[in-house]
């Protein structure tokens, strides 16, 4: 049977542990040709889309479609679960449908998003925003991964066009429903399968500290202008603020030139924060903003802070919720701060999330777990949702 | 005339400003190219030693060697004058000389010495280290650069054999005394000229912080093991522990995965401290260490410290310091932070280090500067202390 064994050698990363599998990198274009013979094997229709997508057809393509699936990209070092949870799980919930003799009514997909973790490229769920709109080709087209390369030469090289892509206004005029399968993140769910209500407001923001780089052992302290004292407090500053189940992170911190005997002369530091609603999200940023100037003023340093993404509260469509309830029964709904497609493509389209249970609530690294069972659960409770709306 | 200029287009770095030039990589090797056509168009012997140093001979080599020179290469993103100061400056001394008529009744060496910043290889003084036996050779060829060339196999790419590397007895004896002339690399020289009294204690600590990996969204603050926290904790700490002229110092932070929207799983930490002598050094690590510890423990992280580095206070030879005067004049000594090959030689030969006057105090960076007449002092007073010595 497909499953998750089936991929797990694809993309391993032995430096960091867990799996490093990104947008167009060579796992995820291995991950596609997996992906589109499987979805052949059962005689899916495969297309992509003009943005790097893949549509895999079970019926001709139309409106009122009832459209599934997930990403196969994962962060650096990510877990074996978020994204290609959702893929499998898809697959299993087509073959399940057929086992019980069940033909759509309506056309039904399985959709394959191109970076949706923003692991190669910085911006996260790229497919989906391309296709709603939500970010300009031209912008997508020029961000660049770490050695250099753009997301236009990369898709380039796998077969796309960077200067047709754009809003799909007939691929969203098509979907009737989106439903994603994920594993849930957080520990929040006490039962194998789950519904999503809303995704935090999440933005990121990059801090740029500069100061004088010098010499390690030659430069006295207080002569020192060292921008890593303020990218320090920042940090500190950054978990003070997140009370009230906000949240603000700093995973990554790049000191230039980052050598061991050497002050460094800057330091770029990058902020995610999330927070129930954006004023309560601004605020976070707000307080960690103003303890960031006043470690750069104590150290006779500078701070430029630049906002390099945002998106507000998602509230997923409470009468497909109600659909989805009618299926399954009172599944338990549960608020989330991690972002997903569902989030992108909720403001164009009814969308709704299950998520399956993870019992360490460990997402975003190699020790991200579901059990087996709650996995089964996942796709059969998948599968009623499908049927019962392609009905 | 021979100069710095000659060689200002060698390694430049675009992404990091100034230059980057480290021990056999392709801009060192064109400087030691370059060092050696210099040499040889002034008729001087140049020979390769055992470890990695080129030595270019004014006469035979043997015993009561007068021995000058310094380092060509810098840390990532450095200044100009750091190292090929004192190489340039040497064949401009011999130049000097020999416009005199002066012919040295020793034998006189001009010495450039491999990897001095350890920018590539992480360990500071390798050429210097290795001649003198501070560093074992099986050590040293197994040290490898960020992209996992270790020196051994950059060495015997430059023509070296790792396993005939190590102590060199020979050329130890044949040095009667050794004097490097350098940039300064703090404020504390008001006149062109002086004379190093003595150099720092000074070592290289790394911190482990491990912590849980995880979703920077999904995971609540509560439950976060984030080895971020810890770390930035550390460089505050390090600040605070440096008092009293001691100096501690975090120019590199490397957190893993380093995703923006990832809670690091581990977070590695360099410290460098420097002090007047051995306690007062290794009470400001155990300082630091104590509060990384405290840190640690609050965030439920672990910490693992290791020593990289050690070097004892360097007091410069009180005999030589008395020949150098006695050919310049009164010339002011003073103290430096910043480790030196003569820091290294000093334990096994008379040794004396002369500075060259920096106005801004900047080392280890693109500003870094010394004005042209103190460079041109720099040499006249080398010229002085070379004829005085090898007389």
């Amino acid at each position: 049977m497909t499953g998750l064994a089936d991929i797990a050698d694809v993309g391993r990363d032995a430096r960091r542990g867990g799996w490093s599998r990104h947008g167009f990198d060579r796992a995820e274009l291995e991950l596609r040709e997996w992906f589109t013979a499987e979805a052949r094997r059962r005689g899916l229709d495969v297309r992509p889309d003009r943005n790097g997508n893949l549509w895999a057809w079970w019926g001709a393509p139309g409106p009122s479609a009832v459209v599934t699936g997930s990403h196969l990209d994962s962060v650096p070092g990510g877990g074996e679960f978020d994204g290609p949870l959702g893929v499998v799980s898809a697959l299993q919930a087509v073959d399940l449908l057929r086992s019980r003799g069940f033909t759509p009514a309506k056309p039904l997909a399985v959709v394959v998003f191109v970076e949706e973790e923003g692991g190669r490229f910085g911006v996260a769920c790229l497919g989906s925003r391309l296709l709603t709109g939500a970010i300009r080709p031209d912008a997508a087209a020029r961000l660049t991964d770490p050695d250099g390369v753009s997301f236009g030469e990369a898709a380039h090289a796998a077969g796309f066009d960077p200067l047709r892509m754009g809003r799909d206004d007939r691929a969203l005029a098509s979907i009737g429903a989106f439903v994603e399968l994920h594993v849930e993140q957080g520990r929040g769910l006490g039962v194998p399968v789950g519904l999503a209500s809303s995704i935090l407001a999440h933005g990121r923001w990059r801090f740029t500290f500069t100061g004088q780089g010098n010499h390690a052992g030659a430069t006295p302290v207080e002569d020192r202008h060292d921008p890593m004292l303020p990218a320090a407090r920042t940090v500190v500053a950054a978990r003070r603020a997140a009370t009230g189940g906000a949240r603000a992170t700093v995973g990554r911190v790049v000191p230039n030139p980052g050598g061991t005997n050497v002050i460094a002369s800057s330091v770029d530091l990058w902020l995610d924060a999330r927070a129930a609603d954006e004023p309560r999200t601004r605020e976070v940023v707000a307080a960690v903003e103003a303890a960031a100037r006043e470690a750069a003023l104590d150290e006779g340093c500078e701070v430029a802070v630049t906002e390099e993404s945002w998106g507000g509260t998602v509230r997923f469509d409470t009468g497909l919720a109600a659909e989805v309830r009618s299926a399954l029964g009172d599944v338990p709904a549960l608020p989330t701060g991690a972002g997903h497609d569902a989030g992108i493509l909720a403001a164009h389209v009814p969308t709704a999330m299950l998520f399956v249970r993870n019992p360490t609530g460990v997402s975003h690294a190699p020790a991200e777990f579901a059990e087996p069972d709650d996995c089964a659960a996942g796709v059969v409770a998948l599968a009623s949702v499908l049927e019962h709306l392609a009905r």
